[in-house]
Order: C-alpha cells, then sequence, then structure tokens
C-alpha cells in the first residue's frame, strides 16, 4: 500500500494517551508523522519527544521556574512555536489528536471544529461541558470527530457501514477495582486502593472517575453527542472482563459488539488508521484457544452513586454538565490529596450541582463561567464537610 | 421510505427457513412479495401457501398418487408453472431464497448465480459440495450471495463496511443437547434426545446434525467460500447460550461479533431487506435488563468427532466434501429410522470418506456423481456395521 503518510498533530503528549499514541506512531513510521506536539505538565518528556519525533511545531504551557532547565531546552529546539489553537487547525495537518486532560483542551477542540479538521478526541471532557456547540460547529465546518475512548470506538466501529442510526447503545463498564467491595466499607477506600484499577492502565484522575463509575456517567453523555443519541437510550452493564467494548442494537434487534484485549492502543490506532486497519505485531489478540466467559452484571446505582448523578445531569443539560464535570474534577483532585474521603466524591459532585443556577442554551463564555464557578464551589464546599 | 417492493422466489417454502421467511414477508408486505414459490415434500401446505400469497409462479415436485388431491389443487391455480432452474434466474425477480435441503436446489443455485441473481442462500450443502464452481460463476457473472446461516449472517454484518478481508473467523456452536452428556453414554442417545435441540428450532436433519456438531463443520467449510477465508483461520468455539452468532477478527486485533437471540427470522429478513434494516415487532431483542453470562468452550472433537472430520475433509477439497454431505445426510436418515446408533453417525461417513476416490478440480457431473455414489457406499456401509 502506497498510502501516505499522515500528518498529525498531538495535544496532551505527556499524558497517558498522550505517551500511547507516540507508541502507535513510534511502530508505524511509514503510516504517520507527528508534525505537532502540546504538552504543558512535564516539560522534560515533551522535550525528550520532540527530540524522537522531531515536530515542525510545538506548543508548551509555561508551568513557571521548576521546569527552567526542560523550557529552556525545548526553546532551543528548531521548531516553530504555536499557540495550541493555531496547532490545532492548520491545514498541512490530516488529524488533531486531542488528548489533553479536563477543559484544557476545549479552546483547540473549538478551533479545530471550526477549521473543519479530523480530530481524534481522547478528552471527554469538552463533549461533557459543550457538547452542543462542539457538535453545531463540526457540523456547520464538515469537521469529523474520531472517537479515542475505547467504548466510544467500539461503538464507531460497530456502526461503521450502518445506513440506520442505532436503536440502543449498550456502554460496558468495568466496574472499576471496587465492585465487590462491601458497600458499608466504599467510604474508608483509600487513594492506593482507588487507583488500582483492575484491568486498564490510565492516568489518575480518570482512573478514580473509573473506581466511583463517575467516567462511565460521563462516558453516556460522550456518546450522546457523538452519536446523536437520546441519553435514555443508552444503557450502562457492568462487564468485569473488559473484553467487550460496548455494543449497538440495530432497528431489526441484531446487536453487535467489538471486543478486544484492554489496551488502549487499539482505539487509538484505529482512530489514526480509519478507514484502514494496520496489522500491529505490538497489539495484543484475543487468544481463543483460552477464551473464557464474558460476565456481565446491573450496575449498582446506590453503591455508585456518580452513575446516576451523571446521566441525570445529562439529561438536564444547559450548564449543568460543565458544573459536573468541574465538580468531579475538584473533588477528585481533593480525594488525591486525601482532603475528602472516597464516598465524598459524589456528595460534593451532588451538593454543588444542586446550587447551581444553569443557563439553558450556553455559550462558551456561560460554560467557562460555570466551570470556573464549580471548582471554586466544589472546594467550599468540600471544606464544609470534611472532618 | 418509499422503497421498491422487493420481488423474491422462494425455493423449498414448505420447510423450516420457508416458512419463517413467509412469516416475515407476511409481517411486512410493504417491503416484499413472493411472486414464485417452489416445494416437494408437502404441497398440501404448498397450495395453502400459494392461496395466500398469490405467487405468479410456481414449482412443485410431483410426489406421487400420495398428494394427488393437493397436486390437482395446485395444477387449478392461476399460476404460471416453470421448472426450478427458470425460476431462480428470472430477471424480473430481485431475490432468490433458496431454502431446499440437500443437493436438491444445486441446479437452482447454478443457475441463478450464471443468471447474476441476488441469493439469499440458507441451503449449505450446495457451497460445501460445489463451492468452487458456486463461487466461481457468481463471481463471473456478478451473481451477489447473501448468507442466510445464523453464524454466516452474523460475520456478513460483522464484516458490513470493512475494507480489509478478516484475519480470522470465529464460528460459534451451541454445542447442541449433548454438550454435558456423558461421553460413554454418547452412543446410546435416542432420536427423540437428538431431536430436542436447546436453543434452536430447526428442521430434522440440521438439528441432528447440530447434535453430531457435523452441522458446525459444514458451516466452516461454507464460511471459507461465502467470505473466502482459509479454512485454517476458522476457529469454532461452543457457546451454549446461542446469543453471539459468530465473531470476526480484523488485521488490527479488534473483534467485532454479532448478537440476537436465536431466532431465524433475524438473518432471514436481515438477507432480505439488505442494505436496509426493518424494524420489526415480532422479532424478539435481547433483554439488556436481564442480560446474563455469555459462556465459551473450547469444542470436544472426542466426543463429537464429526467437527474434526468435516474440518479435514473441507481442507482435503475435491469432491471429498460433497460424498462428507451425501454420506451425512444417509447416514443421518438412517438415524432418524432407528437403523444405526447416534455415534455410527460419524463412523459411517469416516469409512464412506476413506472409500472415496476424489476427483480434485471436480466439474458438476463429478459432484453429481460423486453424491449419489456416498448415499449407496453409506447404505453398504451402514448395513455392514449395524447389528
Amino acid at each position: 500500500m502506497a498510502e501516505k503518510v499522515k500528518r498529525l498533530v498531538l495535544l496532551g503528549s505527556t499524558g497517558s494517551i498522550g505517551r500511547q499514541t507516540l507508541d502507535i506512531v513510534r511502530a508505524m513510521p511509514m503510516n504517520f508523522k507527528v508534525v505537532g506536539l502540546a504538552a504543558g505538565g512535564n516539560l522534560k518528556l515533551l522535550y525528550e519527544q520532540a527530540k524522537e519525533f522531531t515536530p515542525e511545531y510545538i506548543c508548551y504551557a509555561d508551568s513557571g521556574a521548576a521546569n527552567k532547565a526542560a523550557r529552556d531546552n525545548i526553546a532551543s529546539l528548531d521548531c516553530q512555536f504555536l499557540p495550541l489553537e493555531e496547532m490545532a487547525s492548520r491545514k498541512d495537518v490530516d488529524i488533531v489528536v486531542v488528548a489533553t486532560s479536563g477543559l484544557a483542551g476545549l479552546g483547540a477542540v473549538l478551533a479545530a471544529v471550526k477549521a473543519g479538521m479530523t480530530i481524534a478526541l481522547a478528552n471527554k471532557e469538552s463533549l461533557v461541558a459543550a457538547g452542543s456547540i462542539i457538535t453545531a460547529e463540526a457540523k456547520k465546518n464538515k469537521a469529523h470527530i474520531l472517537p479515542v475512548d475505547s467504548e466510544h470506538s467500539a461503538i464507531w466501529q460497530c456502526l461503521r457501514g450502518e445506513k440506520q442510526p442505532p436503536r440502543r447503545i449498550i456502554l460496558t463498564a468495568s466496574g472499576g477495582p471496587f465492585l465487590d467491595y462491601p458497600p458499608e466499607q466504599m467510604k474508608n477506600i483509600t487513594v492506593a486502593q482507588a487507583l488500582a484499577h483492575p484491568s486498564w492502565k490510565m492516568g489518575k484522575k480518570v482512573t478514580i472517575d473509573s473506581a466511583t463509575l463517575m467516567n462511565k456517567g460521563l462516558e453516556v453523555i460522550e456518546a450522546h453527542w457523538l452519536f446523536n443519541i437520546p441519553i435514555e437510550d443508552v444503557k450502562v452493564l457492568v462487564h468485569p472482563g473488559s473484553i467487550v467494548h460496548s455494543m449497538v442494537e440495530f432497528a431489526d434487534g441484531s446487536v453487535k459488539a467489538q471486543l478486544s484485549r484492554p489496551d488502549m492502543r487499539l482505539p487509538i490506532q484505529y482512530a489514526l488508521s480509519y478507514p484502514d486497519r494496520l496489522p500491529n505485531d505490538n497489539l495484543p489478540s484475543l487468544d481463543w484457544d483460552n477464551f473464557s466467559d464474558l460476565e456481565f452484571r446491573q450496575p449498582d446505582t446506590q453503591k455508585f452513586p456518580c452513575l446516576p448523578l451523571a446521566i441525570e445531569t445529562g439529561k438536564k443539560g444547559g450548564t449543568y454538565p460543565a458544573v459536573l464535570c468541574a465538580a468531579d474534577e475538584a473533588a477528585v483532585d481533593l480525594f488525591l490529596k486525601e482532603k475528602i474521603g472516597f464516598m465524598d466524591i459524589p456528595r460534593v459532585v451532588d451538593k454543588v450541582l444542586q446550587k447551581h443556577d444553569s443557563v439553558t442554551r450556553p455559550t462558551l463564555d456561560d460554560i467557562l463561567a460555570a466551570d470556573e464557578w464549580a471548582r471554586q464551589t466544589a472546594l467550599e464546599t468540600a471544606g464544609s464537610i470534611s472532618r
């Protein structure tokens, strides 16, 4: 195949998804070329990545004197230094990979959809908080949003070639490390316990969100925007093995599921290589000679109140989902710092949501204001409930 | 949707698949019109079907004086009486549904592929015995063969929209009624026990073939021809629930599966409605609120020798697969008549195969000769082993 090398920019290159994206590019240099790197958290790693992948463009958040050496190293690179939004909307780029966390990449995502780019979107917060704006701009400007989350990649793969919209989406959840944990001990869960996810290797924030099932709730809202399906038609099933990544039910009652070993590199590669599928010996295959039973259960919404909280918030719309994301991010941060307990996460988020005065057809400014308000209110709320 | 009504002819209308095809047509008269009916076994039912669906063409096998009243009734219908081959190749027909059993429909299938028709193929024997000829003629004449078997429909649905060929096909098998039966008691299985399939309602021949797993072996060969995949790349997994109807592994290691309640009307309808999917309240949906674990096991080739026997025969090719089909049909018939035991079925088939002198690039005549030879030899072999 004499396919053209795809030129990609990677926003958030030093995080978990960013690093795994570079693993894919490293394995298939004939298919992909990184022409832009952007990161904020780890300038030392960004510098190493830049030396290895020699991008044309670079963007870094200046995180103060602590990183001076790394910053100076980066500044000395033979690259063009661009703002995030410009890097995300360049005409000489084939795919923009958005692997930033939280709302840090929202401006870049909006710039990219307005420029009609193809975006491999690994950041769910931007869609949860600003789905109405992003999807409307994408439609208007013929931008393509390709999902990277394993569940949404599964749904996208199942929808491939189908002419009609899905009747129902079945989003699977591993259930996280506390699936079988005694309900009465949930409040004593430690940070170390919550960070030990049984099947997926991910960043800290999303690992905690997986343990509370908040992550699955956010994914329900994400699916709603990505696939234009009512939240009522998205069903969550717990599947501890993380082999079936999601399912789609069609108009005739037929269902398709996507399966693979839990490894984020597969959905990343699928988004990058789409519409092709590329052989990659680094990706693990399912072992059919030892293929075992696939377990499914209903989610326990009592033990994991974040799940119904997120779903109800998604149905309400307005600026509520932005508040959900921001309050959750603040609460998870407080939990990681051991300022609040595990079961305080849903309590804080719920209290913040209850205090919120939602804007029904929010602008970007409304969303950013709600985000800031929610973070502040989460801190205040946490202060009042803890200790 | 102001779609055109699809005109279909149905060969084998009185069998299990034929009757279920008519159930679909009955439920969606705006989508499908039966313009031709053909049957051999049950002229009384054929007459009733003709009165209900008022086809333009009819074809019936004259099965002697016993059916005189029904035959006279059919002869009195206001229809054009056509030979099977002509009905299968008419230009005023959109889909030819082949639901005949054994090799009875082979001539019609060949006529249809030569005429470049779209064929919904429920008869696996014609592909197993004459796959090389049928697929070559289909390619030459741009005929489309749409699978109706639930497993092959599943594979076809999973391949929908994919650009690249599959890396592996995983064919699921219910395992039949004797999955957990004690191996030492297999030889004493009665006809009534073998006809009681746990999940699928089917005709007698295919029900016995499901109990011996011969059916799965034939399906491996069928998959080889339908999807142009080496037999080595088709893996059989036992899945007692019959919810996952088969799976496809792609070049990147991603796997898609198709799921539904076990009901043949879904794959029949999918083949008829393709590329559309039609809502049909008569088709059962999966119950997501009570969705249970999906069980998988490796097949027991010791207890079910028909499975490896069929797979090895498929690899050998030539006229061997035709002999496999014919000897199996004869052996199953003898079992149903209580002339031989359940475990004599693989013994008879194996002995006939061992006696066979295969033709490597068979013509249609070679295949029909092998078929006849195998039936005769199966009777002789059974006579020598029984009692």
